[in-house]
């Protein structure tokens, strides 16, 4: 046990001789070795409690999002189940849960258009990718989504996902699946609501809206209470942490009295099907009536779906876990993620799950019952586990109104535009970025953090595409670019020489001042090159100077053998001076022709 | 006519004041005036032969690659028109030619499943796309796509051309498209190939090679020759210049000889279909069997095509056009080409075409025909339009055979490795973006210059997102960003401060020396605060130092109230010097409490 408490044991003896390197590493693989020796009966409570909430929206969610993969419905919950445990021991982040999300489903219909054996063979190969860029410390990548685009998208995914459950709410039927279409069918249909499933969802909306503003306003239990006020105290909180539970398994027993009664005012979850996945290798051909398909024509047949479905299965979890480890204040291992992830849905292709990523509308519910570790996904996938095998009928009465309160009122209050008045004070130029995501999100909503990220890198890039050169003209021109040059600045800098020399009447000498340059690459030393020939075939004198010994060992090794180089320039009168610490250089195959 | 020579008039007037102003933005938004005025009789005969030779292949490729994008036959030759008249007048490239090609086919294949109004409403919304991209001038977009990324392209583009052409050369018929299930099949099928196509295919290569060798090794005319000689040459230079012309026009004549006799022994062009498409608005909605789709639901239809199209087609005219510019010694004027792009994508919607771009193979034949401007457009256009009115019969005759010797000996000379060796000594990192391209483009070429760029890019970014940060630890913890700070570079900031302070055993007091920081965006802000409010939930202090006026500007702009912040630090004993010039600064809702 001492040997988890990395530092204490590392100041005893020379760290690589102990063990405590391992320790540390395998704390870093292994993120529950940090937290189970401080876990505590309190936090085992609401672990429960939360993993109980989750669990109860998982199970009637992931039969629905099969659907929209095109799957039979009990691979939603065959997806389920593994990314709950996997995460458990892996995760770095306490709210995240792992498993079927509308956005990962709606993919994989695209990729494999119902294809079981495609769809657990993506499984498979996104695991592998995602382990791969674990594993290589490719996380790097997702830091390129900027905090006003992660905003954005989330505000934009909590309206669309509680939009999407206004049609459950209200008993609506054949409500298409893209928001826009959506939002204007769910107005259109507007008439036939359902009175009993309306009622009911308003109802729990009401309830769950009241209880969350019990919680925010009891006060804590202060010494000196009596027991009276404790036993009130305990149950009021009980009601308002678990109040999404408490709200489903109400209206579950609603709606069995009704059905008692033999009245059907609510639609309701129904059947789902029962007994466990067969733990087997992942279909790496398929028989189909056509004959064998092999790996390669599988693969064929998914295309750009292999490496589409786990960089948006990354992007979603990371950007979901990046946003609630920002608002609950922890940090999460974005590579570690990342091999969490993989491990799942590798995992995962063993049992018949179809690719899984971060929930958003869960992790908010997750985090919003108060879970204080990941150890709340045992339950959630016991849960899942026992649904499978044993809880399917008592699943069956939960009206799909009061789920749909739940998910509504556990998204809510991740809409937030106030960051927009922030940000117009701060910065206003990340505006732009932010309502791109934002906005596009409504139309496809892996299109907006797609978009947004593009516009936040282009603003990145765009001073290293467009340097400043600072132009002055003495003698000849001499053109000083004043921070690196990299292949994006290359058309640039040479439209920028070619205006100032061949557009006059009278071309006259140019000498490039690369003082400031520390680095090139090799579209830079191809455009030089042009330059020169151009510059020779012209008659037109072109010269460098401040060219520091890599770039000119650059040079040489390229085969610029007639390059005139001096070591600076005497810019008060526009004169070149050389100097002779560049002449073992210029031996090197560059002739210098002052 | 004065006009026309922006320059010589510009130094008598004040230039605002004179037409010639107007006369230099007219000269670059219609690039033909500049070498219209300097047109010859000797550009005229090589324009006409380049003309005619592209010609005599876009009529039978445009019904091909009809094919491949799932419309009538004819629908490929009203794509291809349109593009040679537009680009006459307004391209910058003398090579490019624009028309149908495979990949965009494809692509339009992929989004639109065949439907004509979905086709030709999406050439007018990537038409539109790309003429906002000129006019907004987004043309420095395409500037992220590097050399080596080009050249691995071009290559790829090069083998994969070539080798679609084999099936035609030996006659073999069920080929797939994808390139190594072609190379697959094509081996498999080699046994039938058709001896006919074969040998004429071999024969038009050979013949090609040996008039290419000829022209290559002819000495140019010199003074005092002889009539005779020059006769000779003359027979000679029109004989290796129109040399892809001559091979079809004798290829069709072998066929229809054999036709006469009554023998078939080739695989023939076929009929086409007669008569010029009518002027019509593009389909902004569509009458199907199911009722009439609005503009919006065909959007949704497309998806993302309306994005992917319009960039695929500017990402691959301008790879293309840069290309050849770099291989002939021109310039091309980028947001020029996406101008004359986008006017062809929209002219030609109301033409009934098909998204048009930049075609590699016809492009390569008319530089390698020695094309001299874009005038030999007008021929190709003219062309096809007489093919589409009248001249149907004569290409019937044409062997498939002869048009794929014309291509692969068109194309082959792109393919070049030799740069290789050349990145290998001058900077051996950009290997990897050339063979992450090279290799992917036989995937599916689109996606490797996608990702090629995509690797390039975050070579690029990658000092961005680790930047140097200096730690020494004196009195305090001292961390210095050695350069910028920007988004993604906060996780990094964040997780070296946390290592550094929080994961010893007792945390030591953290300053931020910001001396190097210019500019800083809203993540790093909301990122700092972040820090700061940790800080204080530790009791730990952290400070900054040596902000400059613009970032205190935006910290206080994002209500930061509690900052420490001291002008620069004493580094010899690591202690804080205040400085009197921040005060008015500070007064600004930033305490500073030393």
């Amino acid at each position: 046990m001492e040997c988890l408490e990395g530092e204490s044991c590392g100041r005893r003896l020379h760290p690589t001789l102990t063990c405590c390197f391992s320790c540390n590493s395998l704390q870093k693989r292994l993120p529950f070795l940090q937290w189970l020796p401080r876990y505590s009966l309190q936090w085992l409570q609401l672990d429960i409690i939360a993993g109980i909430t989750v669990g109860l929206t998982v199970v009637p969610q992931a039969l629905a999002y099969a659907e929209v993969a095109g799957l039979p419905v009990q691979f939603g919950l065959y997806s389920s189940f593994v990314g709950c445990f996997i995460y458990c021991f892996l995760g770095t982040s306490k709210d995240v849960t792992l498993g079927p999300t509308a956005i990962m489903s709606l993919l994989v219909f695209v990729y494999t258009l119902g294809d079981l054996s495609l769809a657990i063979l993506l499984t498979f190969i996104s695991g592998c990718i995602q382990l791969a860029m674990g594993l290589l410390n490719f996380g790097f990548l997702l830091d390129f989504i900027s905090y006003p685009v992660i905003k954005a998208f989330t505000s934009a995914a909590a309206i669309t996902i509680a939009f999407s459950q206004v049609k459950n709410l209200l008993g609506l039927q054949d409500i298409p699946r893209q928001f826009i279409l959506q939002v204007y069918q769910t107005f259109r249909k507007l008439p036939s609501t359902r009175p009993g499933d309306a009622i009911l969802g308003i109802l729990c909306i009401a309830i769950l809206l009241a209880l969350k503003w019990m919680k925010d306003h009891t006060s804590r239990p202060y010494q000196g209470m009596s027991i009276c006020h404790r036993i009130c105290y305990l149950i009021v909180w009980i009601m308002t942490t678990a109040r999404n539970a408490l709200i489903v398994v109400g209206a579950g027993l609603v709606a069995y009295s009704f059905h008692v009664m033999g009245l059907h005012p609510f639609i309701l979850t129904g059947k789902t099907a029962k007994g466990l996945p067969q733990f087997q290798l992942p279909p790496f051909s398929e028989i189909t009536p056509n004959g064998t398909k092999t790996f390669s024509e599988m693969v064929q047949v998914i295309g750009s779906g292999i490496l589409i479905i786990p960089l948006m299965g990354l992007l979603e979890s990371v950007a979901i876990a990046r946003a609630f480890a920002s608002q609950n204040n922890y940090r999460i291992k974005t590579n570690q993620e990342l091999l969490a992830i993989g491990l799942t849905n590798i995992l995962g292709s063993f049992l018949s799950s179809y690719p899984v990523t971060g929930s958003f509308g869960r992790t908010a519910l997750n985090s919003q019952t108060g879970v204080c570790t990941p150890a709340g996904g045992i339950i959630t996938g016991l849960l899942v586990l026992l649904s499978l095998g044993y809880l399917t009928p008592a699943f069956y009465f939960i009206p799909k109104a009061a789920l749909a309160a739940v998910i509504i009122c556990a998204v809510a209050p991740m809409f937030d535009l106030r960051i927009c008045k922030s940000m117009w004070k701060v910065k206003r130029l990340d505006l732009i970025p932010f309502f791109v995501t934002f906005l596009l999100s409504f139309w496809e909503i892996q299109y907006g953090i797609l978009a947004g990220t593009f516009v936040s890198i282009i603003f990145l890039c765009y001073p290293i595409a467009r340097p400043e050169i600072k132009v002055s003209d003495m003698d000849g021109l001499i053109l000083t670019p004043m921070s690196g040059l990299s292949f994006p600045a290359m058309e640039y800098l040479k439209d920028k020489i070619y205006e100032k020399t061949f557009t006059v009447s009278s071309p006259q000498s140019v000498t490039l001042d690369f003082t400031h340059v520390t680095a090139i690459d090799y579209t830079v030393v191809v455009g030089l090159a042009e330059l020169l020939s151009e510059f020779k075939a012209q008659g037109v004198c072109l010269t460098f100077s401040g060219l520091q010994p890599p770039l000119l060992h650059m040079f040489s090794s390229s085969g610029l053998t007639e390059l005139h180089h001096f070591h600076s320039i005497e810019t008060s009168g526009g004169s070149f001076q050389e100097d002779e610490s560049t002449q073992p250089l210029l031996r090197n195959g560059i002739v210098s022709l002052p």
